[in-house]
């Protein structure tokens, strides 16, 4: 049951993360403003309004005290260079991790490894950097924001070969940090933290929901069907197409504040999870159900052109997610895409409330440990998926809310189920993969 | 007892390892040829006739079939400034190791983790990267050779946090494959490895004394008192400044062939276990008794400039091991080695083989296994010195070679002597510390 349809405050926002299409991120080193210029032309010709973009940590900050000016005025030059083609930018601070590759300055790895998380000396050096990122930007028109760094997290997940253990209450303090510096420079800007998948689904995690729903402007969430459900439910099933909505209606459930904006900031259709010639259905059939959320800020597709096939070891799957070509030629994703945006231009998707959620026990919110409950393999996505195959577009609600009228009312849900009285079964039992497409690489080398 | 003097086929030859007094080796990603100049001039005020000097390997191959044109093109740019002042140049391709900082490409790290010494794909790559580089430069008047990487052996030691597991065999076809990669197309370059001490003492190290000396064109040696001899011997005692001594003829008496070129490539005054009022004293004293050796090809001090302290985190030493500060102005260590090399030019010093040598076991030279028997710890090095201060000019001799007359007179030798026979006390019992200047940043950063 919806209830009553309401107005949208801004348009949704469309835009992509951009992977440059000569030398990927390496480009950096060899700034080209022109190059720069024809890929973000190439963009703009999409329809898109904004873009994600994410300079390297180790190229910017090579020594803890040493943030070089010109690597800094470069990210200056490309907003300015997206301003030409009417795109908005969102700066990522700390790379940090990308498309499996980190990239960790060498003050912080080998003889001089620390604790990237908790070290005050790396701290004090992050804050640095992310500083004179937000400085240089800041005066610019067409800047969003800040993110601090792209899915951080990664490098305090269990799985990581060189994890850096820290507890949910110091990466809670972390990003509360990072993020109050960033706002001290640039108030007005929507800044954030970014994660994958893990934060909402492994309880180990510390960075946990509470934080991805609480901390800086907005809820990320990035959706990536290869981690998991393209494992669990077999091509054609609906949740592959679905578990985008999931994730927002999932980060929308633990906000305090049901206004709260969430931003899909990276969703991709990664092969072979997601055969080529599929990935324009994909993009829309992922898309469409997640588009009339109310407090959806915008959708970031990952990414903006292929991999060259020039550059070695990367998964698979990147050399093949772009909405164009390394050649900067539009394929069938970016067209639909185009396509979308155009008639969202015309016919804005009106946004609605979901009257019906289904509620979970959201556990320890502290810790974080109870949230595997939702993971991907257990009831309470089978029971959603249920649900939404009933045709009751659903959203989530945590127990612990359940006795909040005022929540339930701002949220407009009007009827709350369990996942036992929709008695769906599960797709798998036991663990969820915990996969990411850094130990799928792994995988592929140890075999 | 000293044979008859020699004729020098070559000039002794005097230079110095390149570190750049603005932002140090990252100086690269900001490349400026005329702060470059302005280094190299300064350098050449000295009287020194070349450099060492030291591309970062991430920084030039990003990604394993990435080779950044630009950075290749740098170095050559690097030589043909050198050329300016008068100063030849030698190449070290991938670095690596430099200063407590280890610098690996994200495509053998983390995630990406592969051996570097026995990956094919990862060895292919790095043929290609010292083929580009030695294409560069190779056609230049004066550059020297190629040296494969800065002290690559730190990677596979047992000390290493994240070491790359390496068997003997392994790493001499490694080094043999990269050696002769860069001949091919560089044949008339004098080409070699570089280590450390470990190579000489750690019976564990996959680099044996006999790659040191078989592979290449010339035996390196890298001499640093602060890893073990400073905490063996107190301030004041001659072994700290005839260990650089000790080391050439070690590294002479573990060649096959008595006229292989030897290389002091490395050997600096390190603070605190050199004061800094008297690492001009140091200096001369360290270079003075190992001037004679008829097969040394030359001295390289480390280095030409301190690191500025503007940069945070290096050991402490390296703020002050410059032959010139950080504003480029000469210290009393260049104003002594300046002198040295006027005088030398005036009355060069007559290459005077060594009679007397002091023979030890070098157990499975095959596996190195054994060689711990000639550290600074040991009842070897207490008998060399023991010799050394009776004034006999005292070299080394493997008792493999003791049958072999051709080899003996050929290196001179005509007095041989057991430790036992010399009867001198070491200054220490037991294991000798295993440690480096990483080590020491390590423990600093613990304590």
């Amino acid at each position: 049951m919806s209830s009553a349809p309401l107005a949208r405050k801004a348009p949704l926002r469309w835009g992509v993360n951009y992977t440059p299409s000569d030398s990927w991120f390496h480009s950096w080193q060899d700034f080209n403003i022109d190059a720069v210029k024809a890929d973000l032309e190439s963009i703009a010709s999409i329809g898109l309004d904004h873009v994600r973009i994410f300079p390297l940590w180790p190229l910017l900050q090579p020594n803890r005290t040493l943030i070089r000016p010109a690597g800094i005025a470069d990210v200056g030059r490309v907003v300015d260079a997206a301003a030409e083609f009417g795109l908005d930018v969102s700066v990522d601070g700390l790379q940090g991790h990308l498309s499996s590759y980190d990239y960790l300055p060498s003050w912080v790895t080998s003889w001089h490894r620390r604790n990237i998380f908790t070290d005050p000396d790396v701290i004090a050096a992050q804050a640095e950097l992310v500083t004179a990122l937000a400085k240089e930007v800041t005066s610019r028109e067409n800047v969003l924001g800040m993110t601090l760094g792209n899915e951080t997290n990664q490098f305090a997940v269990a799985r990581h070969p060189e994890k850096h253990v820290t507890t949910p209450a110091q990466m809670g303090e972390w990003i509360t940090t990072l993020v109050d510096t960033v706002k001290k420079v640039w108030p007005e800007g929507m800044h954030q933290h970014s994660f994958d998948d893990n934060v909402w689904f492994i309880d180990s995690s510390p960075v946990t929901p509470r934080h991805a729903a609480s901390l800086g402007d907005a809820t990320t969430v990035h959706s990536w069907v290869f981690t998991s459900v393209s494992r669990l439910f077999p091509a054609g099933h609906p949740a592959r197409t679905l578990f985008a909505d999931y994730l927002v209606q999932l980060a929308d459930s633990w906000a305090e504040t049901p206004t709260r904006p969430i931003w899909l900031q990276e969703i991709g259709a990664p092969y072979p999870a997601v055969p080529q010639e599929q990935a324009a259905d994909f993009l829309e059939a992922s898309l469409r159900p997640l588009m009339d959320t109310p407090n959806l800020w915008g959708t970031t597709w990952w990414c903006s052109h292929d991999v060259s096939r020039k550059l070695a070891d990367f998964p698979e799957l990147e050399y093949t997610l772009g909405l164009l070509d390394s050649d900067r030629k539009v394929k069938p994703a970016g067209r639909r895409l185009a396509e979308m945006i155009e008639a969202e231009k015309r016919n804005p998707t009106v946004p609605v409330q979901r009257g019906t959620a289904l509620s979970f026990d959201s556990g320890d919110e502290a810790t974080g440990i109870g949230r595997s409950v939702t993971d991907p393999s257990g009831e309470v996505f089978a029971a959603w998926l249920e649900l939404a195959a009933r045709g009751e577009k659903p959203t989530l609600v945590r127990e612990s809310k359940l006795a909040d009228a005022g929540y339930l009312a701002a949220r407009g849900i009007n009827k709350v189920l369990t996942a036992g009285q929709v008695g769906a079964r599960p797709a798998a039992t036991g663990d969820v993969p915990v996969v990411s497409e850094a130990n799928i690489w792994a995988e592929t080398v140890e075999a």
